[in-house]
C-alpha cells in the first residue's frame, strides 16, 4: 500500500542530453544545462526521458548521464530518473542505479515493443521495476502518443497504489484533461499527477494541476512561471496571452519536426546541446536560420533573454 | 471571404431524438425536449448531430425532425441543423432544407466512408455543402474520435474563411486545448469555436472558450451554468468541484456504453426519449437500475431536479 | 438458420458509376459498362459499392442506378446491390428496393459513423437490413481499411448463419488470407467468401478462393482470367508473372491517388465514366497523361485491348 | 551498393528463449532447442527476435544467448541474430558482437519508441547498425503489427540496396502479399524476402516466396515442410488442408494469448522452455490443460510426434 502524499508543484524540466558532433554525450555541458534551469526557477529535472532521448542512449550512457545530472544538481533541484526500457529487467537495473546515485525519484514508460494491454499487467511490470529502487518514489510515465498504450489511469492509481509501496503518481502527458482531473482528485489528491503537455498548461492548471513536467521549460520557463503567477492573481486574459505564445511556439516546433527542432532551439538560445541522435532525424545546418526566423516572428526570444545571461555567467 | 464575427456564448445542447418503442421518431415529445432546455437556460440546440443520432436517421426523418425542432424553438433559442452525410450531395440538400425551414445555422461533419485527407479537399466539400444554404452560417464539425479525420484546424480557418462566404467557425469536439486555443485566437477571435468536450469545459473556459455544444447539457445544464458562473467570479475551487461532478458523470456514462446510456438518462430524469436505434446498442430493461444507482452515488440527481419540475409543468 | 450453399466462382466486377461533367449520373453509359464486363467474361457486378461511389450518391440515385444496372444486365450476369448506409433504416429501404427491381443479391458494409464493436451488434444490424429483402441472399461487406471495423469473421459466420435466413457469405476485402481461409473452410465450405483484394488474388486462389469481387476487373479482367487459368493448369510461374502485372498496376493506381485514378483509367481504356464526386478528389486534366505514361510502362494496355473493341462495337 | 544475391529457401525458425522458473535464461536447454530444429529439417534460426523475447532481455543476455545458439548450431544450421533496439547505438554494438561470435546474418527492427517516418531515415538507421558488422548480411525486420511502422518496402530495397553494402533483404512479417511480391520481384529477385506470417505461408508460397521465418516452425515444422512438398507436387487441395491446420492452430494460439501460449506449447510438446518474461503475461498453471485440449481438438499433436522423439533421444 502506497503511503505517498502529493507534494510537488511548479515546473519540472526534461533536459536535453548534450551531445558532441560525433554523437557521444557531452558530459561537460551538463552543469550548464542544470544551472540554466535553476536560474530560471525550475524546481526539478526529469532526466533520460523522451526529451533527453533516453531510449536512444545505451544503458551505460543512461547510467553515467543520470549520475552526472544528480551530481550537477547537488540537491539544488529535484531529480527524476527515467528508467523505462523495453527490457523490464534493464529497467529494474536502471532503477537500482538511480537509487544508488542519489536520485530523488524514478519514472518509467511501459515497453513499446511488447505492449501491455491491461492495468493488471502494467502494475506487475511496475512492481518489478520498483523492486530495483525500494527507497525511491515511482511515477508511471503515461505518454500514449509515443508508447501506443492508453489505459485507464484511475484504475492504475487504484491498483498500483495497493500493491506498490513506492508508487507516487503519474507523469501525465496526454490531452485528456477530464481523465487527468479524475487522477488528481483520486483518493483526496493523494498522488502527484504531473501534467506534461506544456501547450495546454493553462487548461490543466485551471482544472487543478499543481506540478508540470515538460520540454519547453528548458528554454521558456519564465513564460510559464509568469503564466502561473498571472492566473493565480486572477489576470485570466494575461494568462491566456502567455499560453498562446506557448501554443504558437509549439506550432513552430511541430512545423520544424518536433523534438529535433527543440534541441536545435537550445543552440539558438545560446546553450548548444548538439544534435539529436538516430533514430531521430538530425537537424540540418540550413534549418537553423529558418527556425530562428519563425521563432522571432512570435516573440520567442523575449522570453529566453534571462536564460542567455545565465548561460553567459 | 467570410465576413463572420464571433458572437456565440453559453451552452448549446445537442438534443436526443425522441423515439417510440418501434424505433420511429416520436415527434410529440419534441416540444418537451425544447422546453426543458429553455427552462435550464440553454441558449441553443444542435439538432440531428451525433447525440441526436442524425446519421442513423433517414434523410426524410432528418428533415422532418429539424423542422419540428425549429418550430418548437419558435425563436426562443438558436437552432443549428447538422447536415453532414456520407453523400455530399445529400448534405447539400439537407443544408437547403435547413435554410428553407428557418434554421439559424448549419454544421457538417465530413464523410466517414471516403475520408478527406487534406484541408483543400475538406474546404471543397464544405463549399459544396454551403451552396445549399447561402444565407446560413456554416460550422465545420470537428470530431476525430467519430470521423477518424484529424486535420489542422487553423489551416481550415485560413482556407475556409477565404473561400466560403458563410463560413462561421467550428464545433470543436476534441481534447486538444492548444489547437483549440489557436483556433479561438485566429484572426482576432473572428470565428465562433464552440467547444464540445463537456467533461473538459473548465479547461477550455480558462483558455478562452465562450460557447459550448454538448450532450450532457440535456440533463445537467444547471451544473455547467453554475460552473461558468463560479469561474467568472474567481471561485476556482468551486468551479473545479463542479467540473469534477461532470467528470464522474462521464465516467459513469462511459461505463454504461456512452451515447446509449445518455439517452437512457433522459428517462431517468423524467423525460423519456425512448431507446437508441441501430447501429447503437439498445439499452436493456435491466440496465436502467444499475445506471441509476451509479448516478445517485455521484449526486447526479441533485443537478437535474429543476429539470424534473420543468417537465412536470 | 441460413440454408445457403456456396456456388459463386469467377470474377465479379464492381463497376464505376458513370458521371456527367456536372457530377450527375450518366445513365446512358450504364449499358456500355455492362457490355464491356460481359465481353470480358466477368460473371457478376457489385453495384453502388466503394468503386461505384455508392456512399457518395443520394439514396434516390442509388435506387435509380441499381435499377439501371439490373435492366442493362438483363440476366446476362449476376447483380449484387450494395445497400450499406450509416442509417440502418435507409439500408433496409435500399434492400427492399433491390429485391423489388430484381437484383440477385444484396451486400452491406456496417455504418461508418457509429461503429459496431461486437459481432452480436453487427448481426443485429444485418438482421434489420435483411428484413427489407427476405428473398435475396445477403453478403456482409468486410472492408476494414474503409470502415475501421475489424471483427472476427469466423464468429460472424457462426452467428449470422444461425439468425439470418438469407445470410450467404462475405465480400472479404482485407489481406488476412489466414482469416479468409478460416471463413472459406467454415462449416464445410457452406458460404461464399468472395475475395476482394485484386492484387493478392493468386495468394487467395492458392489458399482456396473461388470467387473474387474487385475494381480492377473493370479494365483488366482478361489478365485475371488468364491468371486463374494458368494457375489451374499448373503454370505457376506464368500465374505469378500475371499477378505481378496486377501488383505493378495497383502501385501505379496508389501513386495517382487510388479510386480517383481508377476511374480515370476508364477514360484511358476508351470508356469514359467521367470524374469522381466529392469527397473524393477530382482527377485533374493534366494528370491523365502522367497516369497513362506510368500505365504504358508496365504494359497495362496490352491487357485491355479487347475491352476497347467491345466498347467500339 | 549491395552485391547480395538471393539464396535462402526453406524454413527458418525463431526459437524461444529457454528460461528458468526465476526468469533467468536457461542456457542448458539451448542445445535441445537447436537439435529439435535440425531433426525437423529446419534450415536456420532467427535468435533474439520477437519469439525469443529479444527486446525483453538485457543486452548482456542477448549477447550471451546469441553466442550460445551459434555454438549449439555449430554450422549445422544458419543463424540470424536479431539486433534491433530502441538505441541504435546498442543495436550497432549487438551487430558487432554477432559478427564476432560467428553468426551468419543480422536483422533489425526499427526503434519502437521514437519511430522513423521516412525510408531515408530508416536507411540511415540501418546504415548505422550495419557499420557494426561489416561482414554480415543485414535483413530489415518489417513487422508493423509490433513496431507500428509501415513504410513502402520496395522503396527500402531501392535505397538500402544503394547505400548499404551488406543489405540483403527483408524479414517480411505482414499480410500484404502484393507488397511482398513486389519486393520478391524487385531487381530480378535480387534480395531474400523471407516471409514471416506462418498461417499465410501457402498464399506467399504460391506468389513466389522461397524462404520463411516463423515461430510455429518450432513445433510443427514437419507440417509446413509437408505443405511445401505437396504444393510443389501440384497437390493443391492437400496443401490447403495442411495450411488450414496451421490456421486453426494460430486461432487457438490467439485465443490463449499469442506468444505466451506459444511458449507454453513447447512444454506441451516435451521441450519445456519455461514461461515468458514481463512485459508479456506469464502463462498460468491452470491454462496448460485448456490449451492442450484445444490443440488436441485440431490434431496438433499428430504433427509434433517426431519432435518428441527428437527431444527424448
Amino acid at each position: 500500500m502506497s503511503t505517498h502524499m502529493s507534494h510537488l508543484s511548479g515546473l519540472i524540466s526534461a533536459p536535453f542530453t548534450p551531445m558532441n558532433p560525433d554523437g557521444t554525450i557531452n558530459f561537460s555541458k551538463v552543469p550548464d544545462v542544470v544551472n540554466l534551469l535553476i536560474e530560471n526557477k525550475v524546481k526539478g529535472m526529469f532526466v533520460c526521458g523522451s526529451t533527453g532521448e533516453g531510449p536512444s542512449l545505451t544503458t551505460e550512457e543512461r547510467k553515467e548521464l543520470a549520475a552526472a545530472f544528480v551530481k550537477a544538481a547537488n540537491k539544488r533541484l529535484l531529480v527524476f530518473v527515467h528508467v523505462g526500457h523495453n527490457s523490464i529487467t534493464e529497467a529494474r537495473q536502471l532503477a537500482a542505479h538511480a537509487q544508488q546515485i542519489g536520485a530523488d525519484y524514478i519514472s518509467a514508460t511501459p515497453s513499446t515493443y511488447f505492449k501491455v494491454d491491461s492495468i493488471d499487467l502494467l502494475v506487475q511490470c511496475l512492481q518489478e521495476i520498483a523492486k530495483g529502487a525500494p527507497s525511491l518514489p515511482l511515477y508511471y510515465y503515461n505518454i500514449p502518443a509515443l508508447t501506443g498504450i492508453s489505459l485507464d489511469m484511475v484504475k492504475l492509481l487504484e491498483k498500483a497504489g495497493q500493491s506498490i509501496p513506492t508508487f507516487a503518481g503519474i507523469k501525465y502527458t496526454a490531452p485528456l484533461i477530464h481523465d487527468y482531473q479524475a487522477c488528481v482528485n483520486f483518493d483526496k489528491n493523494k498522488y502527484d499527477i504531473l501534467y506534461g503537455t506544456d501547450e495546454m498548461l493553462l487548461g490543466a492548471l485551471a482544472t487543478g494541476a499543481k506540478g508540470f513536467i515538460g520540454s519547453t521549460y528548458n528554454f521558456v520557463a519564465p513564460l510559464y512561471n509568469a503564466l502561473i503567477e498571472e492566473f493565480k492573481k486572477g489576470n485570466l486574459s494575461e494568462a491566456q496571452r502567455l499560453q498562446y505564445i506557448s501554443v504558437e511556439m509549439v506550432r513552430v516546433i511541430v512545423k520544424h519536426g518536433g523534438l529535433r527542432a527543440q534541441k536545435a532551439m537550445m543552440k539558438l538560445i545560446g546553450l548548444d546541446c548538439g544534435n539529436v541522435r538516430y533514430p531521430l532525424n538530425p537537424f540540418k545546418e540550413n534549418e537553423y536560420k529558418l527556425l530562428e526566423t519563425d521563432l522571432k516572428a512570435i516573440g520567442f526570444f523575449n522570453w529566453v533573454s534571462k536564460s542567455k545571461e545565465a548561460v553567459a555567467s
